[in-house]
């Protein structure tokens, strides 16, 4: 990025590592609709000649004095979030808005991301996990950000077995979700969204039923489908403002919202008075950026090793070279009917 | 009621007392705003000839053939809210609302209230409690709304040992959602509000700091008590639907916002986009309807029969005889600057 | 149950049907382990000419005066646990403890239970769930009992995305334990057991391991199987007092025990002090009977309906005909090789 | 301590400084019973020529190059517990186990304490808090281990609203716990001791009755106060592996347990399998070390500066000059009648 709505390549020194960080070269890299945001809409404001790039598998090329658990060579999962896990918030359980809400994003945000030669990661013990043997790389890119912030979808709206949860959208993010919430015991998934292969990649997660905007309002829908009783829960993982009337619509009392969608311009999130009882409806409206760390990919890369969790039918496109990163960005940014998430593999 | 903008008396029959159910008279009765929102506002649709009130304590006069716990002669608390406890609501810890959403608030709003001379309750063996032996009767007709509806504020933002908690509107609710922040182990409390009698019994019930809305926006008078950072918990207790833009605005990421007001107007509770960080701040929204029936009733009656709350702060004005309900309720219409709460004792 | 060790027919009057309450005769049955231990352990104290069985389905015969959801001719799920819903207990979150410590179970145990021409169910509202259309009988039998009393397991222990889990026991409750697991995020679940049809259902439900006490120490089994580190949750699905000792030995500080195993003999559970942190390794140990009740009910049946959890793959026995019970609940107490569970079809 | 039973003075080098750490010299010093069990009873295995001490204020003299928020001359509270923040264990909630069970205990554990003329604090930024101005040293030094302690008893216990909390001892750690109870809205809280002065300070701090072991079984006792129902919640901050039968059988179903009590001999802590519901009655058993670092010093800080806790009422003994920490220890050690916690200021 070398300013808002322009992209180029840039020369850079290799960054300093600290006695804590690590250094490390790219094995497999993708592009995500936040450096879209980044870039084109200007999303964070502006950035000059900054490197994008928060998801992706690395291998370490060098570490600091300080640094107890990795070496260089080791292949690692790098979190789209890494945080300073001494920081207060993290001391609170939220590290992800560690110095600051949303501070815990650092790459290609308040330093340069991972779409380098080399890039550079604070805290190496706290934020890296080792690529599990045998992973597929593309798989594993997915657990930087997609896995990871679909997941807490399902975690911030709480789903308990035997719940109906709408998910709402089913981008790469919002498939995650689907996963989640049938890992996490749901009984009946319906997720909102048109496009073919998303729809398809849903069911397969586990959606019950493709809601379509295009067939009709949305609440309805699910109000039908739910015999008129609405459903426990809702996660939130496209859309807009307006969305939220739409997800306090379909809850029912006592139910709960997770939000993990970035929400990119307007003034205000709608939260219709009438249908959240008042103000009195117990409809928690819960929205969080994801956990990183070293910790969830662990977890998270568990599930994948085991077989739990397929992050790699996310994957619709696979690039080969550092210099098709470019591409694949563009691919992000024009979105193509067939796309869900492109991988560059180094 | 006699329909909305109009009260009077009205001659009605005893009413029946089913199986599970009980019937009694009134020993002390208050007046609350939701009955002034309910006929000059039509808060919950037009009434004709409904009793009002759901503030009270009784004498049961009978009891039906399967109640167990309860006899003639005993005096007891009634709580606003008196769930159907075996409806499937209630089976997923949301009993206020059984049958639908707020539908366990049944005094006053889908049945007569319990301004008469006599009342019904319904479910006694679930939904009353007893009197405890020497509880001053004014301070025992504050269990059942003020001090579960404002204490609930506290839960649903999940205070916790040395938070700061900011409660907003120190009306009776909101005096109570500042006992029980104080109750839970905050440090510091803010109390937004500037009526004298109010402002010094929040000060008794723990409140630190007052803040006053005439002094300036209480967003950054909270940012400065707190030295740039804001707050850990808001409870909001008064207001309206822009209430939540301020609310949101001081508070910290992971922070918890509980409202326990009744929003009269409007179509949208405003969030604030970019302060909920963009949807992913992790400020999480609660709001919720007291929780009522027995257990609530007994525990909070245990509170203040062992001195933990003094509920009988909140009445300043004390009426005698059942004909000055009328007198109790227009004085909570109109508000005199010293008003807190009245009762009349029977 | 004629009394401790003896076991017949029995004639009896046909149950009363209270105005809340339903009676139903039954259209599935499957005895329980606990049945054996009721008649010939003696473990819930003697007990003369009680019909057994808290397990099944049935079409109701009669409903009461205030029933108002259920209609003669229904067909309907009936769960081991049926509350007193008013009661305090039920309100303060426990309602399998209504009335006294496990008096939510009432079949079999302070009633006569299911394998009657007849039964009575307390609460029918509150107590029953209408079968889903299509759901296969000996499936739906299993949701009596064994498949909540096992999913709880996994919520008491509370698993979360990406746990190691261990199942300590596999039978019909331990096998719905690892489901259990697998349907809230474990990534590994290691199930102790041995019996080939166990461990062959064991691993259709999702468990990666097991392990074979006979192949030696189970602690030590599973602290390799996780490179020294043990896991972060145990459920608890049999054995005896001194499973305990084992469970906190393999468990990480800041783990959880789930124990949903009816401990029959023996004065104490051990707990050994070392391991569990010298009473400071928070290693929490919860133990707890299955909530019922219509919603459990409705919810685990959403599951099985959906097809999310397959209870019919613990049914190795089926028999067709009332007078076949004597049979089945002998093949429990035998438990031969081959057993998980058997069910009547009548 | 020079080793198992020996304690004197012991010539020492300055520690060393690392990047992250800070050197402080102890403005205040409190000896702790675990000193005692360190030494006289070698609690924590055989340890030669370590300094003791975990409790104390100081001024910081050095702090390494990556330390962001300190510097030289400031006074700060130091917790005993001193955690690895960007620990797996830490990052899952945690942090009192960073590096292994009960790890975050490093001073006069695994290097040397606080009782020397200078000492090294790992992690100054996540690890140290800053005295509030005008505190008081000897109720600050009380914020290291008695508070942060007894108050976590009263979070894994999970008081609410209400509830009924059995304290069991009420030394220092039980007085804390005492008034966490009531800090977190116990109605009524018996606790268990006899010593004059702690008894004394236990009804300033809240509690209710005060139940003497001399005066008969204290279950009987608890069960009389309670009218046979037993409490929600017991605390045990004394005692040793039989309290927990105690415990229990006090306890209702749906009951919690939380220990903060260390557990010094015997191979099993004794659950009563009866009594707690052969498995099954939803009494929960926690058991933890005290949450340290930054973030809890700077909350419960602000309680005792905000006038919520007062710290001070435990000091019942004061010293004056480096040279009395033995003095203060030999106190520890004897326990005189009026001792509750004695302090030196340097």
């Amino acid at each position: 990025m070398l300013g808002i709505g322009k992209t180029g390549w840039i020369e850079k020194e290799k960054p300093v590592c600290g006695p804590l960080d690590a250094i490390c070269r790219p094995l497999a890299l993708a592009p995500c609709t936040s450096d879209v945001h980044t870039v084109w809409e200007g999303a964070i404001g502006d950035r000059h000649d900054m490197i994008l790039g928060h998801e992706g598998v690395g291998e370490v090329v060098e570490v600091g004095a300080l640094v107890k658990d990795f070496k260089s060579g080791d292949k690692v999962i790098i979190p789209a979030i890494t945080p300073d896990w001494n920081s207060v918030e993290a001391q609170a359980g939220y590290s992800m808005h560690s110095g600051g809400m949303l501070a815990g994003w650092k790459f290609s945000n308040i330093k340069d991301g991972v779409f380098g030669e080399f890039f550079h990661v604070n805290d190496a013990d706290g934020n890296m996990a080792l690529l599990p043997e045998g992973m597929d790389l593309a798989s594993a890119a997915m657990l930087s950000d997609m896995a990871p912030t679909g997941l807490h979808g399902a975690e911030l709206a709480d789903v308990q077995f035997g719940d109906k949860v709408v998910v709402i959208g089913i981008g790469p993010v919002g498939l995650m979700a689907v996963a989640g919430a049938a890992l996490r015991g749901a009984s009946e998934i319906y997720a909102v969204g048109s496009r073919p292969n998303c729809v398809k990649v849903a069911r397969e997660f586990g959606a019950n039923q493709i809601i379509n905007y295009k067939e009709g309002d949305i609440v309805e829908q699910v109000l039908a489908l739910s015999k008129g009783k609405g459903v426990e829960r809702v996660i939130v993982a496209g859309g807009d403002n307006d969305t939220f009337d739409q997800a306090i619509r379909m809850l029912q009392p006592g139910g709960k919202i997770g939000n993990v969608n970035y929400l990119g311009s307007g003034d205000y999130v709608k939260i219709p008075r009438v249908a959240w009882g008042v103000g009195m409806g117990h409809k928690a409206i819960n929205g969080g950026l994801m956990p990183g760390g070293r910790l969830r990919m662990e977890k998270l890369a568990a599930l994948v090793h085991h077989g739990r969790l397929d992050t790699g039918k996310l994957v619709t496109h696979k690039f080969k070279g550092f210099e098709k990163i470019e591409e694949a960005l563009m691919l992000m940014k024009d979105k193509p009917a067939d796309l869900i998430k492109p991988v560059v593999i180094l």
